[in-house]
């Protein structure tokens, strides 16, 4: 089972490692990591390089894409390099996923057009362009495409992909493996959840960067 | 604020990342990753590696560090060079954390003697011979030493920091800006909630491993 994980710069690592330490864990995973060139990608920050195994072109046909978002997702829009490969992949794949503003990536590669799908929630938006629905829903499934909304949903999305290919009692191993029991201190992980004026705070720093 | 994660072999990557994910959104964070030499370091599978800026000895006294566990984590026990060092930053450190089985290296280091601390839910044993009493919680402080159980668990730990760090708002505002609103398809996170079945599963996997 080949997985491909797609890098860019300054994707948001979580994204990405969420979703593999669950899909590694399944029966015969192959895991390859690509990117434009094999050798380290920078993340959102520049503070951490995750290592490409190879180029985009050298598996044109993985079993499963996962692909991140990040900072970097609207930069990486217009890359067609990237796009094309996400754009083909998808025409053979068995399932096609995407965490955060990765969904963005498989928007602008065509194939969310009439569908519902999810991202971070400062960008559900986006999608529209792309002629997707935006759900505010944590993981999204049409079909063989799933979306997955901000950063850490992408291990929820993993343990949902899991139990579609190889059934519940395996993903809730891989659950139980990595101890997946979520106990976060507050209670604050979705706009509708957090205080108001935390809302405001992260919606103030998203745009200063922006 | 100097935050170091030290790498070593056959490290789980999110037990790495999901703290990462959390301290480096904190105002003032540099993070370093160390290992015996800088470049690649492969993760527990070898599907993955990350890459190391620097040796151990380069950031001799961070303020922070973040100890992985991963299944290379008892063979590192008999790494002077990472023991020592975790040894020898604990002095100086505001705060000295780990994640899963990083927790035995902390007790290599000498550092958990007499102390409360958790680790991966198949390690908690392993705790007793360095002196240290094993919990099943969550996430464990003493002190300056925060130890937090299975991978997926460094997350939660990273924001209990944050908000030590930080304080609270900050801490909502980085749980909202990863969007820590987990959902899990199954409720099989720990062994008291997964069924006995899935938990003879796991250990007799973990089993054959070893």
């Amino acid at each position: 089972m080949k997985i491909a994980i797609p890098l860019y710069d300054r994707f948001t690592t979580l994204d990405a490692v969420g979703p593999y330490e669950v899909v590694q864990r399944l029966p015969g995973a192959e895991i390859t990591w690509l990117a434009a060139e094999p050798g380290p990608v920078g993340t959102d920050t520049g503070q951490l390089h995750l290592h490409a195994d190879a180029a985009f072109e050298d598996l044109p046909d993985p079993d499963i894409l996962i692909v991140p978002g990040g900072i970097g997702t609207y930069d990486a829009l217009d890359d067609e390099r990237l796009v094309g490969w996400i754009r083909r992949a998808h025409e053979t794949s068995q399932w096609t996923t995407s965490v955060c503003t990765g969904s963005l990536l498989l928007g602008a590669a065509g194939v969310l057009d009439g569908l519902d799908a999810t991202s971070h929630w400062l960008d559900l938006e986006a999608l529209e362009r792309f002629g997707a629905r935006p759900t505010g829903r944590r993981v999204v499934q049409q079909g063989k495409i799933i979306t997955a909304a901000g950063v850490s949903s992408g291990i929820d999305m993993g343990l949902v992909l899991a139990a579609k290919i190889a059934g519940p009692e395996i993903a809730q191993a891989i659950q139980l493996g990595i101890e997946y029991d979520p106990e976060p201190p507050f209670d604050a992980g979705s706009p509708e959840k957090a205080p108001p004026e935390i809302v405001e705070l992260v919606r103030g720093l998203a745009a200063a960067r922006t």
